[in-house]
């Protein structure tokens, strides 16, 4: 039980951690989910963050996001590769027929606050990296089945999937 | 005078930008700072965000940011280059002698918050690029001549140099 505790505080404590980190030794998975690479370059529950957080995330050709909402802020920096913004509204029932917006290295974008969205890697070779920003963390998702599905039935993800596992760890007690 | 107002919302307006912008067509500037260039890929006054600010900057060989505090979170992703960040203390009087931690590309840090802190492009030859992301813009800094001033001398400097410009430019009436 004592080294469990350790090795997880590796990954998900603020302790022991050097203050400047280099990318190539963070910790990146897809957290269940195919075709997804995440890193939390710096996190609530992995560094103490407590306004913001930043994540480098890689998808494969013809891989997304699910269809998701949240309340804080977002700003994606696309480091390479493109894709499609899907983006619906928050203000009637469901999100409806979203709206295309073609992504590609070197843009950025803001998903408005509550709007429903989806990021696709619609390239057939390349992977679409980038850097996403959010505030408050750590995020409080709702998911959506389908562009259709009514905002109040979408279900709330928390903690996230990369969030899951250092959630419940125990913290720096030692 | 309409003409005026209009030119300014360009830079200084959430409106008539696109929601996907491309980075090489975002205003870029050194404002008035010597080896700087700063762009604000999205912003508080120039694109409306209310929780998180993300920059583009990148310091020439030998230039360096100011000594400098905030209340706000702050954190860095090395894209190009190498330099040195240099961290003192806010438990003191002063900051004194500060640590040093060497910084390159492909590294990220964050500053703690309310620690004097100052990024210095210590290489010979290449450009220090870098993502900085920062909490609750507009940023609020403070602003010391040296390592041995006394926090409470430090001046702050509010609105800061990229955020000047659109501080009190005329807001969306049209
Ligand atoms: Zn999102
Ligand atoms: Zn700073």
């Amino acid at each position: 039980l004592y080294e469990f505790g350790v090795v997880r505080a590796a990954q998900c404590s603020t302790k022991e951690q050097p203050l400047v980190r280099n990318l190539n030794e963070l910790p990146q998975s897809n957290y269940g989910r195919e075709g997804l690479s995440h890193m939390t370059i710096a996190g609530a529950l992995s560094h103490g963050m407590k306004e913001v957080e930043v994540w480098l995330q890689t998808i494969a050709p013809g891989s997304k996001t699910p269809i998701h909402r949240h309340s804080c802020e977002e700003v994606f920096v696309v480091l390479k590769g493109r894709g499609t913004l899907f983006l619906a509204s928050s203000s009637n029932k469901c999100p409806g027929k979203p709206q295309l917006f073609p992504i590609s290295s070197n843009t950025t974008f803001s998903i408005p606050v509550n709007d429903p969205h989806q990021v696709v890697n619609t390239d057939g070779n390349e992977d679409l990296q980038m850097l996403v920003v959010i505030s408050r963390p750590p995020v409080k998702v709702f998911i959506y089945d389908d562009w259709f599905m009514p905002h109040i039935a979408a279900r709330l993800k928390y903690p996230y999937y990369w969030d899951a596992e250092c959630f419940d760890s125990p913290k720096d007690e030692l």
